[in-house]
């Protein structure tokens, strides 16, 4: 079962430093979907969702902010023609903290309504 | 005075073939906040617009993307915290098309209220 989904997140403020790569590896097998990638230096949980057209592709992208507002706790979405691409990381950890494997799951959740 | 922003899209399926390196420069002078650059093979318009946190950047994004859906022409919108960066480009003529001139334009235009 994945438990992720039904956490919130902690604090930013409260972040403090990066997972190590053995937490990094034991939660991403809770999430298979998501690619773990590096861009401008920080390590970062990525996945694209697809769509049947440009409209649905941007009403995801709202529901992510919307959950995104809701927790305080913000991602990249990157909305084109049929796909969102959505990163998750905590600029304040310097990379990946638990809260961006609880908001990956919650995003997954949306996606499948 | 700046006239791209009260001109409509032609349709794509008439886009033809992109712009010359020359009209590229003519049209880039009316833009001049608009960079010209190469991704995955397409040369596109790249702006990236600035806000004061992530809800205002994602009402632009719709708003982006509402003029898109109004003229069938769709850009790659990246929403972060704070900002937004647009691409405009046309698939079907493998670059720029006067049509993404225009269509970057009335985005400017939208954030100018």
């Amino acid at each position: 079962m994945n438990e992720l989904k039904h956490m919130a997140c902690v604090p930013c403020a409260e972040a403090g430093s990066p997972l190590a790569a053995d937490e990094i590896d034991r939660l991403r097998q809770e999430l298979p979907d998501w690619e773990v990638v590096t861009e401008e230096g920080m390590v970062r949980l990525r996945r694209t969702f697809t769509f049947p057209d440009f409209g649905q592709a941007l009403a995801f992208t709202n529901r992510v902010g919307e959950l995104a507002e809701a927790e305080g706790h913000h991602p990249r979405l990157v909305t084109e023609w049929g796909r969102v691409t959505v990163e998750w990381w905590t600029h304040s950890a310097g990379g990946l903290h638990r809260n961006d494997f609880i908001m990956a799951a919650r995003t997954g959740g949306l996606h499948e309504g």
